[in-house]
């Protein structure tokens, strides 16, 4: 089954969610931290009280980078806690002339075997081709993000006509010749994912934004929802890994999140 | 002393390369695979044959994160054969949210004790913030790559005028109150080059695309000498890395760069 197909799948059994397990040993439970590995177990509790409700999982690799080796052995070890129809999302933003960017892919489609990466698209086509050469796998590439600074160049205008990221758009329907390519649009910009969504065509969405970033899930899932064909993904992070800071932050991971499915449902 | 001042010393001595250790375990010498820690072993061998020659070491995360753990620990060993005068840069290209970049920035100067980081502005400034407010560090961040497809978004018009890569040149040189950033600019591009390296203030230029990529070092260091209050810094990885794949790999990598330091010089 292909990484689209995957997410079909969940986006029909009405799952919309990707948990951004953007793990940091500072912010998780007290009662965990004198455990030999914290952010692993936190992990594997979330993942746990989650999995039968969640469209995704996405790991940040900043957060685990930043624990070192340990870190990166927690990707693979969380991995192996996420059942297989759940799709896998490796959040590293890549990008890089050719022959790095090969080993990025191989790092992340062969090693760790994820089934979905996020990328960078400021390099342009040949930084990354050596993704969207597997076919199995979705690559969502940076359109317009959450973050303040999507102001600084992706909104900047086109001699041409249009915006930076609306070129991005353009160019990434253009390389989609194996159904394997999809785009990010941070939740923040409601008024230009409804100005935007037509030109999608069937580009799957990774949407961030929501909870923390200050990103409206009902204005967002009310515009996807007049487009049947749009398959997407609603990152939550922090929203949902920290809801609660007691023995009891699984369970109110899972309440989050069923509490986040039925708003969704109720608004597309 | 600052990653500046530690350039800037660099090149008053004469000394220009940044030795990219893109280190690819299938093209290391046959006679070293047979060992516990081929790519460790190889790059020890090269700084030791080039470090009294060389301005700085750029490591490319991508080389050793498809290594998986092993490859992260590479890195921190092989950071520990670098002299404390000479640069030392993390190739990760990274940039992504505040919250996420500030990890990022932690596993690269905190964790990894890097001076130095290549950056991507597709996010905008609060996506490269976290690195910027480390003051000692040097931040190079991508301008006009050296790959095909910075002809897609870096060379595209803007509406106000000039190329996407200008408008980053431009910004870069706001967010550059502490001193520490610089820019990535491609020696693929010596037109592009000689047309802007006015505009470029006195921000440091990191220079990859030489020798396998096609980049002319006479074109690029003929332009670059008649700016004398600009450091730099030319990039060579597989030029100097695997010129010779016989046991004598380090000492004729040596005489690489020996042979580049003189040209340099000359075309200067």
């Amino acid at each position: 089954m292909t990484a689209f197909e995957k997410l079909r799948i969940q986006n029909l059994s009405g799952k919309y969610i990707a948990i951004g397990l953007d793990t940091d040993i500072n912010k998780i439970p007290q009662h965990l931290k004198s455990l030999t590995n914290p952010v692993l177990e936190f992990n594997k509790l979330i993942i746990e009280a989650t999995k039968d409700l969640a469209a995704a999982y996405k790991i940040n690799f900043a957060f685990y980078e930043a624990e070192g080796k340990t870190g990166i052995e927690n990707i693979e070890k969380t991995l192996s806690f996420i059942p297989s129809n759940i799709l896998t999302i490796a959040d590293g933003k890549r990008g890089d002339i050719g022959n790095t960017s090969e080993m990025y892919a191989k790092a992340i489609y062969d090693r760790l075997q994820f089934n979905s990466a996020t990328l960078n698209p400021y390099m342009g086509e040949d930084s990354l081709k050596p993704f969207l050469n597997y076919k199995d796998k979705l690559n969502f590439i940076l359109a317009l993000t959450s973050n303040p600074g999507s102001n600084d160049f992706q909104k900047s205008e086109q001699k041409k006509g249009g915006f930076l990221y609306q070129s991005v758009i353009q160019k990434v329907i253009r390389w989609n010749t194996f159904k394997n390519c999809g785009i990010v649009f941070g939740a923040t910009n409601p008024d230009e994912l409804k100005s935007n969504i037509e030109s999608f065509g069937d580009l799957p969405v990774l949407i961030p934004g929501i909870g923390a970033q200050g990103g409206d899930l009902e204005k967002i899932t009310g515009i996807l929802g007049k487009f049947k064909n749009i398959n997407f993904l609603v990152n939550v992070s922090r929203g949902i890994l920290y809801k609660n800071n007691s023995s009891e932050f699984a369970l109110a991971a899972r309440e989050e999140l069923l509490k986040l499915n039925n708003l969704i449902k109720s608004y597309l």
